[in-house]
């Protein structure tokens, strides 16, 4: 299929959030010419972004070209006059930016989700949340995964993407969308495998930055996370089973060692800051940005335990980050039960 | 099953090689309280071993307890005294080695190989070697692997090791040799799909290095390792397959993902040489250490040749490494290879 770029049938895409993941996407976007709405969370943001056409707290070296832009405050105009809506506002906030919407505001679009954690208290994807809420039909759900690190596309290294949709069919012009000089997009038949692969991976960003804070060494960070893909294995086959889905494929372990293995990661770095012995408190005033994987933690620990699973990790990442447990006293037990 | 450690009947273990990893493992060994006849390359080292009680060369920080440790530079002596034979010259020198003792050498004895590399030239693993050349029995082998850098072993950081064998049985006792205060083992049962990957990972620690040197970013690296996995999963489902091996356990993943992460890696720092623009044959004399993966790249080929098998991967460092292609040209065709 060759995508109509910039012309009169062109796709109309949403982008609500305004952090650096979102900031990357658009990037990818407007450099393949399509025409983006993109929703922005402060009005003293939007006129600054109409003014100099760059995003003023994220990936900042990265300047839009303003004809394929359309920055706004409202969601609601934001969205009801695109094909497509790419939501990408962290977890944490995202009820709160749909919530602007009626129920009936993504009818007749295409979904796709970039946010790589849940629904908090509710303890749901948001593509679950999009259709108990929206009654958005599941086949008009794609998720956008990396591994993907914003700041390697802001500076325009090769980059792989994963489109997830149980209808390719749907989604075919998205692949279109996002492949360009640097990316390229696969797709696979997953939309919640990936999903919760990409919400686990913070989790587990978390228990290797306690590990690195504590000074543990590369052998115990390479056992933690080859452990870590087999939680993730007990977790989806237990929950949502899928005969074909493959996880050393990128979106799964890919982005469990991108965000793991690096030192951009916000997750690992909240984890460190614990491992070294600054509390919980003290550590989340400290990060500027969210650390998804923080509330992940509690969202998966209550998911876990409906489904009456045990997966030592997560376990120990909640007792450090919620029950005050010291990392030294729960990395020598977690020790003894990985292998 | 308790150990006898030093008793008249305590095992007495022949360790033959005296590079990093052996001498991570006699630590592991003496700190055990185990008997250890320990073959050393050079007359001259072995005196100093019996003056000094650290090894010259590599992880001289460690000190032996000499009422252990009895080294010599004969390999037949070495043997011919001992219940178990670890075998860990690098693969390059292993036959020259080997080809000292007589055929029925291992008669009535169990080999522990802890060798990360293939014979040269009969392009077979260590195990399959000693099987045809020597008549051990394939119930009387067993390998040890890492995940593990010798490096943290000596500095005494948690680490994790993998007993593969066909009858846990015979190897029972060797569990307790290996365990101790930062150490835990555990057993599988796999013997070549363990040996298998942990040639191969230093094959894709070279590829990961290239891609370093080349300044591709951690996004290309999570997609690079993520597809490296699907590689050897192609390669074993064809050449060993078995059903009840798990790809995600810590001497498949896990030893990939140290040696690919890891600074510490020869592999990867060859291919960083290469990668940054130095010919490989100058790399090869400014490393000092044997970088095995560049052997196993050579070998490997030819069993992917005799089972008509195409991993992108391991051909793209084949080129690089062989075939003297530019690392930027190959690295250019691989990307779009991936997914």
């Amino acid at each position: 299929m060759v995508l109509k770029k910039n012309t009169k049938n062109s796709p109309k895409v949403a982008v609500l959030g305004d952090g650096s993941w979102p900031t990357a996407l658009i990037k990818i976007l407007s450099e393949n010419k399509i025409d983006i709405r993109w929703w922005v969370r402060k009005e003293l943001d939007v006129e600054y972004i109409k003014d100099k056409w760059h995003n003023p707290t994220y990936l900042s070296s990265v300047y839009f070209d303003k004809k394929y832009l359309k920055p706004s405050s409202s969601a609601k105009k934001v969205v009801s006059g695109s094909d497509y809506v790419l939501v990408a506002v962290p977890a944490a906030y995202v009820k709160g930016v749909l919530d602007q919407l009626s129920p009936d505001a993504f009818e007749g679009k295409k979904i796709i989700t970039a946010i790589k954690g849940m629904i908090p208290e509710e303890n749901i994807l948001v593509s679950e949340y999009l259709m108990k809420y929206f009654n958005v039909d599941e086949k008009d759900i794609a998720i956008i995964s990396g591994p993907c690190h914003a700041e390697e596309v802001a500076m325009g290294k090769q980059s792989y993407l994963t489109l997830g949709t149980l209808d390719q069919d749907r989604f075919e012009e998205v692949i279109d969308m996002f492949t360009g000089a640097y990316t390229k997009v696969s797709v696979l038949g997953d939309v919640v495998g990936i999903e919760y692969a990409a919400i686990m991976k913070n989790i587990y960003a978390l228990a290797c930055g306690v590990s690195f804070g504590l000074n543990f060494g590369d052998n115990f960070q390479a056992v933690l996370v080859s452990n870590a893909m087999q939680e993730i294995a007990t977790f989806l086959n237990k929950v949502y089973p899928n005969a074909n889905r493959d996880l050393s494929k990128s979106p799964y372990l890919g982005d469990l060692l991108v965000t793991t293995y690096s030192q951009f990661s916000r997750n690992r770095t909240l984890g460190t800051m614990v491992g070294r012995g600054y509390t919980v408190k003290t550590a989340l005033i400290e990060m500027k940005m969210v650390a998804e994987g923080y509330y992940a933690t509690k969202s998966l620990k209550a998911v876990l335990e409906t489904n009456k699973l045990y997966l030592p990790i997560c376990e120990a990442v909640y007792h450090v980050m919620y029950d005050n447990v010291s990392p030294l006293v729960e990395y020598q037990l977690l020790k003894a039960k990985l292998s």
